[in-house]
């Protein structure tokens, strides 16, 4: 099978640190200031993807395609820093970023027994639901009362446990380097998920609080030596999602439907963006991030639908569950287990049956265009905030207010030619899944073809201003109605069915939650309580060692160099995407060749991992997870090291290019001094 | 409505032409021995395309894009001629391509009578197919034996009526001259069907017979003056096919299911072959013509969907048909024309319902690559060549005979590489669509992953050796089996399930033509016989006016220019697909750049058309069709002038171009002088 005994597979909790495997395997005994320092020198952003702090002064490193969203809201055709980098060489030159918002984990709490408390026993699975909304968001309102830190009731073990998260949060972030985006992504999406690799993916930024670089205790020491051969390595970031415990059921709709279906949506995506920003320089800025968004997802998608018609992997899944399955079998104690994953193919057959209307209408992909999801927002908040904390749609709690208000004010650039394009785009895939003499299509397009109806809801909708915006969150539902806004009004066009597939989708999960839970505590009778929950954009502690591996009958070796960048862009005639920097082209001779660049390790990583900071036993970063290989993308089912690797970009590479190519001695410096 | 009164509409006959409207509308008269010129000068291309000898000497000139597939062929990694060009300066310098037919209609002669009578009243929809078919491959059997010419049996008006077409057969074409892709189709995909536009698109073949240039009567005059503003031009080609006398049920299924599910389809594989493309230059040019195909087809086809959800469009085609049925009502002579329509709706229900399965397996979509085509062909030919003729498959009658061995013996290069990747995709889809469960694809994947069982079949498999082919089909069906090749028995595999799916495909397009029949003997009797039937790839005569437009409230003049073009590269920072060949950057100061480039006429083509002659009134040739704009992507469905236009390449800067840029002297006499 793929996973071999003596893997070190797991993204573990920091508060259930896998202590016991570390010390046997490893030889290697975190201590808790050890766990503590990592955790809080951990940040999470908060538009996906993981960080860290690197300086005393507020410093923290990402992955450049992590920083780019924030990047691209600050870059206009005239300064257009995606494309051509940034380097500020004093604080007062760093940009404010526009809505980007870090979160950095203080404490963790098991509130689980509070939380299935609220939950009465025989209630339905939509009033098990509203129970347990209104519990989590009572606990997370008095955690935020008394502690003022971001207060998040996450779900693990697909509902076997609740843990309340704590999180300080940094919303005045200011971007401080980045190199070009040619640099960053080199190869861009032909090399994306390959080995070899040549990516500066990295960017700095700076927290501020109260307009000042933040103090800031635990931060890792940048090493200029990086990464070694062999060595144990630990990735501390926040993988966004794993599915490695969902029930075989569950991995055949994913397989059969769920992957199929989104693939195809983004692969109408891929060519609508692509071909309309072939059209022009300025198109190509505008969709850039958003397009490489969607390359990333189906590359990635792509790669996990491979894993799951790999019928090794999936043999193995049909085993797992009858053998756990026989083992529960005849024991009245583990009937419940054994009914749950009747119970879980259900509730999935109920999501299968409405989930295009669910991920057109809630998912808002017969909308796709961010002055729907601005009017979406306004309409419902005008219906959400007079109802009690407890009651409300769960973007809507007081808990999440500061985050929701964060996002709805953004000043950031949304343009209306792209606008245009994907909503008009969007209403013919509306009208094709569904067909048009469907009366929701019809109500929607109002008589008017699809490219006529986004003109005129795109030209004729006020949400792209911000004080509109403020004007109508501040006014409430009379305002909102009052505005007669043509987008909001196609909002509530679609938000009865809407709200209704979303609750029979949220009691359908209540019902898998439950189920899980139920099978979880089978699992942890049966076989013990060690292991790992799925990924859910938890903090998480990940190991490894830096290994390269074989493919084809041939090694890939563990580390390219800055040598081999050049080589690589030789080699493809530096036709884009392999087109360098002139940057690099200009100051070659001035690099030492033999610097490591990028490096590959089996740490145990999926998306939002992605600028997760790479430390050794010293607890020094060493390098910066930026992607994983295309034998990795399988790990959402299943982890294996055979040939799956995470991919890391070097320290000493970072600080070679800060150095050598930018020029950017002061950063390079608080990277390696750990203070300004 | 779109179609104004006035409106020079129609893909008409040749033996059918509308002289009266030409006569009225535009004092035209064109001569019998005008209209024959015309037709016998008319080239067809059997790889989908048009063209027409503009030379004594078999020299004709169809769209570069439209060779591109003849030129790919004879294009290696070393010599690139469909990126770099191909110039012969004599004769003998003319490269043979693999497996190119043309076609040149002789004569047409009505055996709609002869046809139906065939056929029994009262049989069921599979008999009267069988029927059908029988008496179609007599006739063409019958004709081949007597004239020699290639016979084939076309149905026109959706059933209404048959006609025999015989066509002088060319199989000994040779390339004579191809400018670089990069000008024949500047601006690539971003450009494509659109205006204004700046394309080369053209190239020169010489038919040759006996080994000699075919000495040939009917040729076009080439006009060095070219089209000019205004005036009135003729087109004469092979539009492939047009949906215009379609029912609104037929209408429906196409808008609500096929295209939506076609654009689906041609989305993955322009994503697959982009990304596949990118990764090296040899890789782009392998894929480069397909990836063409699937692009301009994906453009296309979102034209026709936008087409079929414009309201506008749609409402006039729901009030055609209950106009038209209202004065049906009533009348027992219509009874059964109106009766044809609820038969219409129940047999696309019927197809709509196979039509995943349908396009997966007979359609070929599950196995997308050339490997199984050969071997599908090779297994059908085993069992369907003893049978008599009239019983076969159609590709498969003795009348198709030689058209069918070129293809199949034709020692175009295939790519091992390209295969598997196409494979692996296809069976991927094949898995999703049907669901892993399905018995089928369980037989077909055998245990394995579609990227495993793609490579056992790819590599197994001899189909791509000619000599392996041409003992199997001359040994039959039991060299065939004896072979025990592994496409060949995953062709087996799917056959019995595909061929019952083509049946009752075949079936219900029977009892289709049999009710669109009826339909248009109702028409002939209540609006009179005038009029031309749907484009089937038969040679049609359009006509109209080279004349400009308005959009977004601008006028878009007819011509570009050489100038123009220059203006348009460097408008686009020569960033490609907007980068000018090196021998346009380099010659620029010889060009006239006053001289007209492209042009739009209001002349009614559709996709097949690609490379026919424009002509004017002394039927010289003043342009070549080589695409329509935008607007002209509903005319499939219904024509309108009002914005759509029909693009064509200007005669003059065909010379300009051969002169002065590559220096063709030869082929440019030759076009001037009409003869070597």
């Amino acid at each position: 099978m793929l996973v071999t005994a003596r893997a070190d597979e797991g993204m573990w909790l920091f508060n259930q640190p896998p202590r016991e495997w570390l010390r046997t395997r490893h030889q290697f005994d975190p201590t808790d200031a050890w766990l503590e320092r990592l955790q809080k020198a951990s940040v999470r952003f908060n538009s996906g993807g993981s960080g860290s702090f690197v300086s005393e002064d507020g410093l923290l490193i990402s992955n450049h395609h992590v920083g780019a969203d924030a990047i691209q809201k600050l870059s206009t055709k005239e300064k257009n820093y995606l494309q051509d980098g940034f380097h500020a060489r004093k604080p007062e030159q760093e940009l404010k970023c526009l809505d980007l918002e870090l979160n950095v984990l203080q404490s963790i709490e098991d509130v689980t027994a509070r939380v299935n408390a609220a939950v009465p026993k025989e209630a339905d699975a939509a009033s098990a639901f509203a129970a347990r909304r209104k519990i989590i968001a009572e606990i997370e309102k008095e955690s935020l009362d008394r502690t003022g830190l971001r207060s998040d009731v996450v779900t693990l073990w697909q509902g076997g446990a609740y843990h309340l998260y704590r999180f300080k949060r940094y919303t005045d972030v200011r971007l401080v380097f980045a190199p070009e985006q040619q640099a960053a992504f080199f190869g861009g999406d032909p090399d994306n998920f390959e080995f070899p690799r040549h990516c500066l993916d990295f960017c700095l930024f700076r927290a501020y609080e109260n307009g000042q670089p933040a103090k800031v205790k635990d931060y890792l020491r940048f090493s200029p030596t990086g990464a070694q051969d062999g060595e144990l390595v630990f990735v501390s970031g926040h993988p966004g999602r794993t599915s490695r415990l969902l029930t075989v059921a569950e991995l055949e709709y994913l397989r059969d439907q769920a992957l199929p279906y989104r693939l195809g949506v983004l692969k109408r995506l891929e060519v609508l963006l692509g071909v309309w920003s072939a059209r022009s320089e300025e198109n190509a800025r505008r969709a850039k991030d958003e397009l490489f968004g969607v390359q990333n997802s189906r590359k990635a998608l792509d790669g996990r639908l491979a894993g799951l018609l790999d019928p090794e992997l999936f043999s193995a899944k049909l085993k797992a569950e009858a053998d756990f399955k026989a083992r529960l079998v005849g024991k009245p104690e583990f009937a419940e287990a054994l009914a749950a994953y009747d119970k879980i193919a259900e509730a999935t057959k109920i999501q299968a049956a409405q989930a295009v209307r669910s991920l057109l209408l809630e998912g808002g992909a017969a909308f796709n265009c961010e002055s729907f999801g601005l009017a979406r927002t306004l309409l419902r908040a005008g219906d959400e905030r007079p109802r009690p904390n407890g009651e409300r749609l769960r973007e809507f709690s007081d808990a999440g207010k500061a985050s929701l208000e964060l996002g709805l004010f953004s000043e950031k650039p949304i343009y209306t030619d792209l606008e245009l394009l994907s909503l008009a785009d969007a209403l013919t895939f509306f009208a094709a899944q569904l067909g048009v003499r469907d009366e929701l299509v019809q109500k929607v397009l109002a008589g008017k073809s699809p490219r006529d109806r986004a003109a005129e809801l795109i030209h004729g909708t006020k949400v792209r201003d911000v004080a509109f915006r403020k004007r109508l969150y501040e006014g409430g539902a009379s305002a909102v109605a009052a505005a007669n806004d043509p987008m909001i009004e196609v909002a509530r066009l679609v938000d009865e069915e809407s709200r209704a597939l979303r609750k029979v989708a949220e009691s359908q999960s209540e019902a898998k939650q439950q189920a899980h839970a139920a099978i979880s505590r089978a699992r942890n009778a049966v076989l013990g309580t060690t292991g790992y929950p799925d990924a859910t954009f938890t903090l998480r502690l990940a190991f490894g060692t830096v290994k390269g591996y074989e493919e084809d009958g041939k090694p890939v070796p563990p580390f390219t160099t800055l040598g081999s960048f050049y080589e690589r862009a030789k080699e493809m005639n530096h036709r884009p995407p392999f087109d360098m920097p002139g940057s690099w082209e200009k100051r070659r001779s001035r690099l030492d060749l033999k610097t490591r660049y990028n490096f590959v390790s089996t740490v145990d990583i999926i998306g939002g991992n992605s600028g997760s900071p790479v430390v050794n036993r010293a607890g020094e970063f060493v390098g910066i997870i930026f992607d994983g290989n295309l034998q990795s993308l399988s790990w959402d089912y299943a982890f294996s090291d055979r040939q799956g690797r995470a991919t890391s970009a070097h320290s000493a590479a970072i600080l070679e290019a800060l150095n050598k190519i930018y020029g950017a001695k002061e950063a390079a410096r608080e990277l390696v001094n750990g203070r300004r």
